[in-house]
């Protein structure tokens, strides 16, 4: 059993906690967070414990922690997690400042601490399977990329005036399959940007409709388009096309049924939300830092991809308004 | 939390054991079986403890009995879980022989004890969905079912052997799922056998292929095709057509992913046998029971859905021979 | 240019008048119809001439003739053209009536004339290459096959009033198709039938819905669904199922569209009904008609078709009663 | 009956050909092609004969021209066409330069001939319903447009070496079917291009793989993705995403045969390519034409259209370079 150690009993704290409960190998010591009612909430459904960051950190038995805090705690909380040689699971992004961002990743380097940044997509059994068949080789070499990435709704005016912004907030997970999919460095990023759907976007300096293009060294390129809103629900695909052919993802749904009527003949819509759609990747990362912890070895997902995701963002702040390709500059 | 006790420490007993160890409202606080290797498996996994029967239904602890065991213990362990006043969670059939089957729901309905039927597929997210959605009025008044079940690959010979023959192994989730969909009791049952597949299933007096219509009194028909293997994996679908339309739920499939090369455009095939297909609906009969427990209410599929499904292998044995329509009189 | 007389101008003799027009191999010198104003439309839209039977038959020019006219005159046309030395593609059925059947067929064998009989559905895309594929091998040796035949909305009364049946008007299609499919001739048929969406039928000794089970002296099955009336369309699918795998051949749409709201996602219906669905087998059997008459080569689908699957009808009325397998006796 | 002369008796000559000669309203009367071999081919087909410019043009039967000549004689025979009092049908692109399409389109401004421009893609039975339920309001205002547009296979290094290079010969469609489903004019123009198929792109000064990013006034987006090779056929989709949801029109199949083996689920590739898969737009925009030439009204897809999708073709080129967003200025 691998005792773990929660910083954030939010939405995306209760998931996490969630499956280490459910987890045959690990078990939910601690919970931490300045919200003593929500820190209580879910050490009651887990059988944790609700302390300090002090104590989790100093308690031997506590081989990972999970920081699924607040986006300004992260980077302070890894470095003090790696200091106290605790292997860190993180959620993305490390910090919205790239500087702070680089000082947390040298500690973690310098300590050699396990670190995972919270890139759950990669673990989509369906994304996970379209990656290991172009591994495979069974499209040859990969071309082009186009993902889909829309929200079913946009988030609350409150939501957009306190966050970090469509392309951090959401177009980062989608950096990052463009990296994973593409399997060559993007150098290059154009971005266009538009608030057509909620007024307050515009407002807060922020868009709610965006699509990009990124181009590899080679000349693979990548396209990206996000809404605020799919009022069908979660939209969420991968198309990969290669020299042999072309792979590709698509949504999934609640039930299989479908209704022939006089109408037309439907379909589920696809899974309302992140919640639904990624519930299992968010287990299959859960195991796979727990394999990283009892192998020693370094997840497949870490430090600099935190880190190259958050460039895209700011290449993609700059292109939206210089209207040209920006250079990525990893 | 509710204290459960498992009968049987094979495969399905497992299954429901961890769903148990899943479930946040359930304990499995004991493991009965003769294989102590089987049972010390399972109870290490879930943290319960191996014992005897006796202990299990003496225990005032105990609420619930989950009895997954060998099928000729199904109606002994039913009447004593019964007698000790626990709530039954039983596996079909409750015993291949009639008479033993009515005497055991005899008890069952004196003692009053609550009796669930394992027929798990009812509680299939995509069957739930499509039942509710006929009862909603999606389709009016059904008319025509047809119900599609093909294992992946034949049982081995010893199985097919000791078993109790297709229509009793397999054919008994299709006629419950039959009445689930028609809504109106079948009266007459025609079958059609044949040994296309494996010749020892005609060795030992069983097909491993049939074809089934159903008839109600007002005239609805229904369907059902069975065969031993699909190597495309379990084929498992429903079709309710109805005077408004037709309401279908098709195979589910491991991913998403759909490859288009050269040769075609091809997808997953369906998910590979019933403990992947029915995972949830699994977890579904088990929070059900424990509902029932909890507000002291007959489940939905009980005593009466066991019986008449057997009925229903027996008439299809005796049409299979007579080639005609033979009255099920239940 | 092989000159063609058409015998029969209601709404099946003018989709092949305009099949004829467009084929680039064929032309249509004549039409025959009692009723002029018919006749007259379609000479004016093919640039055929109106005549009577007589001047078809002695003219040495026609080559082929085509009998789309009423059943009951389906066998004397035959028979005429037969004697007169003409090509016959004629419309099933070929009578209603076996001995009358059996009487024409004798008169084609003798004279040796050409007859293909319209089971156009063989010749359908999808249907004609699921068959190949199963020739090719592909799923090996054949095992089950399920057909799903429903016609979008019930005929008026009148029809049904004046008609052969549901049997001899529908499920002879399904027939034929299950014959063509199976690879192997069926031996026995179990039929039941019901009449649940309109009480005409049942006045008129009809049915409106029925099912059926086939079986082939090595025990392959087949199973037909049948109903006077899918609101969602022309319901039109095969399923073979063999020892290597399951062909199966689905419904077709106008447009690929689809439209994903917050309801459900959801695509066109199928098409409408057999004018529409059919389209392209009714110009793919004229063209087979052609090349056998070019080739002086005996139609693929002939007088044997036309009369088992009659046989079939009849077998269909008697086990609907009788309610068990009836044999076949071809 | 309309009277048609045809020029150009190539491989698209040829399908216009067919179309006529099927079409009940017209009947191809000329056929004028410097290969006298090719002209007498389609002629002896259709009925058609073979003559010159000036015979067609002075001859008062002719209502109107189908140009499917060389790109460089689109503008002269249209001019000529136009002054002769002929309505045209002009295959894409009017000119390779724009100030001869302007000059040649001032000529039909000012003699008021009607003028259709071959972006058959338009009366796709798919994208012309798409489009249609747009604007019968089913997904509210548009937002976003991804066109996927991929050929099967590169052309050859002659046809390269002659071609117009791949935004005028290919993505010049996807432009004009932007537009139209847009709904509002784009003013700026992205290009990212690579050669990753065949150096022969290259050596030519061409690409075989591009995408592209087109924004309008009000910051509705259009992304466009571009491939010389598609293994798996012709690959030929739309999705409109807007305020109310997303329509989207996918790829069309031979047949609707599905093979589930022990290997996977698959299905029919695309159709192969254009010839195939717009077989019907060919024939539809043919039925406009005459519908025009009959009412005298212009057709919906004219002169302005053509040479729109001609400035964003050459815009294409200098953002392909430039690597940034390009003005428009239609």
């Amino acid at each position: 059993m691998i005792d773990i150690c929660l910083f954030g009993a939010g939405m995306i704290g209760a998931v996490h906690a969630g499956n280490v409960r459910r987890h045959p190998r690990a078990r939910l010591k601690y919970v931490v967070d300045p919200n003593a009612e929500a820190a209580t909430r879910i050490a009651a459904a887990t059988g944790a414990e609700v302390t300090d960051v002090e104590t989790a950190l100093t308690d031997p038995a506590i081989r990972g922690v999970i920081i699924a805090s607040a986006t300004r705690t992260h980077a302070d909380l890894s470095i003090a997690a790696a200091q106290s040689g605790k292997a860190i699971f993180c959620e993305k992004p490390i910090d919205m400042d790239i500087a702070r961002t680089d000082a947390c990743l040298a500690v973690i380097r310098e300590t050699g601490a396990l670190f995972q940044i919270g890139f759950n997509r990669r673990f989509d059994p369906s994304f996970a399977a379209l990656k290991q068949r172009i591994l495979d080789g069974e499209i040859g070499a990969v071309e082009q990329v186009v993902i889909t990435s829309r929200d079913p709704e946009p988030e609350a005016e409150a939501a957009v005036a306190a966050g970090g912004g469509l392309y951090r907030e959401m177009t980062i997970h989608d950096f990052d399959m463009a990296r994973h999919m593409l399997g060559e460095e993007p150098v290059e990023l154009f971005a266009a940007g538009a608030c057509l759907i909620q007024p307050y976007f515009a407002r807060h300096g922020d868009v709610d409709s965006a699509m990009f293009i990124l181009r590899t060294e080679s000349g693979k390129l990548c396209h990206i388009n996000n809404s605020a809103r799919a009022v069908y629900g979660y939209d969420q695909r991968v198309e990969v096309h290669g020299s042999g052919g072309m792979l590709s993802a698509g949504n999934r749904r609640p039930t299989s049924v479908e209704l022939s009527s006089a109408a037309a003949v439907s379909r589920d819509k696809p899974l309302h939300f992140f919640i639904e759609r990624y519930q299992e990747s968010y287990f299959a990362e859960l195991d796979h830092f727990l394999d990283c912890i009892e192998t020693g070895t370094q997840p497949s997902v870490g430090t600099e991809d935190g880190r190259r995701a958050m460039l895209m963002c700011e290449a993609a702040k700059v292109s939206a308004v210089s209207g040209r390709f920006e250079p990525l500059g990893f």
